[in-house]
């Protein structure tokens, strides 16, 4: 029950930063039908960690990260578009990543992969959508990470795609989240386990990951909805764990439910360079934001920010409105108020199915 | 240098989940003169790790914790006040903790120290003031973990203050708190070097309590402060570290200046007791707040809050406003736009000050 299909990247696969990666490929998925024009796709990039599983299809029944959102009659609505969704250069999914044997040596590259930027795994997108013969993309669309590759997109490919739907995503990566995303960085490299990268895959540094994805659950989430849903609640009594200072609340139980869950399908060393191409993104490496989305040849963009987002801020998402509206793109900004933080996209489906689906459907 | 006297608490001493401690000790600085109606004593309760040393005096002229703020013609004008700053039980600069011997074998208590409360520290700081022969505080004050304090010392102590001043803390734990507090503490003991908290005082586990301290730091701060102060600059050649996965930006050196600073200053059982004890209260659990504030007999207080406060938000201190407004309390809640996050009270001295000033003068 495998959706994935896969595209080469041209061989050998330059990277932005420098070094070249040799018979490189992305897995990705896709659903609806691509029409005769060739004009009806969407191309979708994901957050730091998913797969290119956004939604169960014939292949794969599963439910997808974005189930509800990507379907027949649905906001992403795959009986009028051909969506894509990739799963990003870098990551462990099917596409070519520190985890995967380098062609060069039949061993995991591990920390031999060459440094990884926002820009690679946009170009990775670029290129399996040209293996697909597809000249120019409906939209090019993303959220929180894959925000971050959309932008970074339309300012590398000039006239590539008409739309931009830009989710919780940033131009460039704040102090702050600089600061959270190298604290969940260093809780791996300390573990003992992580061996510097060379870590067998049974014995991963199940530890240090497990920390990082807590605070990742905190950050990606607001105090607000954690008071509604779990207040003062004790833990269950089966999920205490620790020693005499961990697990008295029902919120501890949660975030370690969700650490097991991550530790046991993600490398830690794809995490790592992942994670630290996000804090690396400056858009204003490509130039100045305004001409480089006028260059783009944008028609139309949406982006969308969440008031209790912690970790890419509501005026962050007002800055990449407000330039694309300079740039003469015309622009929809939609500040919402979930009260679910950065995660708000995965979780209310609704409110953002609404947005989504009256941009897409215009 | 030492500017420090000690309180012996009575012996034994009940501990309020459980437990006693003998031999117990509360070390506190003062400033200014008690008068001859004893009726100008001002209490003050620290957050989670200073000392007692909240300014200079003659005796140890080294700048304290709320140097600029405590002093003669200061907000807490010491020519008017007699103003004692207490070393919260359980913490290691002075007051017994669990880094302090145990009487009873004569090596350190370490984890066979008994659970710690909110509640213990009240108590401790309210035998100080008896032993100083102080029959009814002026006022009680603190923030942050101090904030909790206060409002259980008005709870357990009725009539023992005519007025409270709370900043930036909580009438109960919230979820969001204790998730990020138990990250920090699962960093500590997840530790080789913790080893079951049986460290040695020169060996601690400093890799867990620097990771402990850096998140401290965010949480500490806004997201706004940063983007001003550090942006996106680089870190500075000397303060890079670790391997290729951290410290490339100027706010990565300031986490780690800091976190080093802490490492070498604070003991990491202390730590993991005050943080829990953070965790675990609730005023509730003392009765209902406004039949709590209606019995404290408290005759004014201030409530100060800072709205980009991510720790101890702006609505928490909004509730125990409302909750002494209720109670028949004179009641002033000042929710302060501020930058700093939590931490204003230590950085924006002037608009803390005014507050403080205009309350304490009242």
């Amino acid at each position: 029950m495998d959706a994935r299909q896969y595209a080469s990247l041209p061989n050998p696969f330059p990277m932005w930063r420098g070094g070249v990666l040799h018979g490189a490929r992305i897995a990705y998925e896709t659903w609806g039908k691509l029409n005769t024009a060739r004009d009806n796709a969407v191309l979708l990039f994901t957050g730091l960690s998913p797969p290119a599983h956004a939604a169960s299809s014939e292949q794969d029944p599963d439910d997808g990260w974005w189930q509800g959102m990507v379907g027949p009659k649905l906001a992403i609505d795959t009986e009028r578009f051909f969506v894509i969704c990739v799963n990003s250069l870098g990551s462990c999914f099917g596409s070519t990543g520190p985890a995967c044997s380098d062609p060069a040596t039949g061993t995991p590259y591990r920390l031999s992969f060459p440094d990884l930027s926002i820009e690679d795994i946009a170009r990775a997108g670029f290129e399996t959508v040209r293996a697909l013969g597809i000249a120019r993309l409906d939209t090019v669309m993303g959220p929180s990470l894959g925000g971050m590759v959309v932008l970074a997109y339309a300012a590398m490919f000039p006239g590539s795609a008409r739309r931009l739907l830009c989710i919780s995503g940033t131009m460039a990566a704040a102090p702050f989240t600089i600061a959270l995303r190298s604290i969940q960085r260093e809780a791996i490299t300390n573990d003992p386990a992580w061996a510097d990268g060379n870590y067998d895959a049974a014995h991963p540094p199940a530890t240090g990951q497990s920390l990082a994805r807590k605070l990742g659950t905190i950050t990606y989430r607001s105090a607000a909805e954690w008071q509604q849903r779990f207040g003062r609640d004790p833990i269950r009594a089966d999920m205490k764990r620790g020693g005499p200072f961990r697990s008295e609340f029902a919120v501890q139980g949660y975030m370690e439910s969700l650490a097991q869950r991550f530790v046991s399908a993600f490398d830690a060393n794809c995490y790592l360079y992942l994670s630290r191409a996000m804090d690396r993104f400056d858009l204003a490496a490509h130039g100045e934001p305004v001409a480089l989305f006028r260059a783009a040849r944008l028609t139309q963009a949406l982006v969308i920010g969440v008031q209790t987002d912690l970790l890419f801020s509501v005026d962050e998402q007002q800055a990449i409105a407000d330039a694309l509206k300079t740039a003469g793109v015309a622009t929809r900004f939609a500040p919402l108020s979930c009260i679910e933080g950065h995660d708000a996209f995965l979780v209310d489906l609704k409110t953002f199915g609404a947005e989504i689906g009256a941009f897409l459907a215009n």
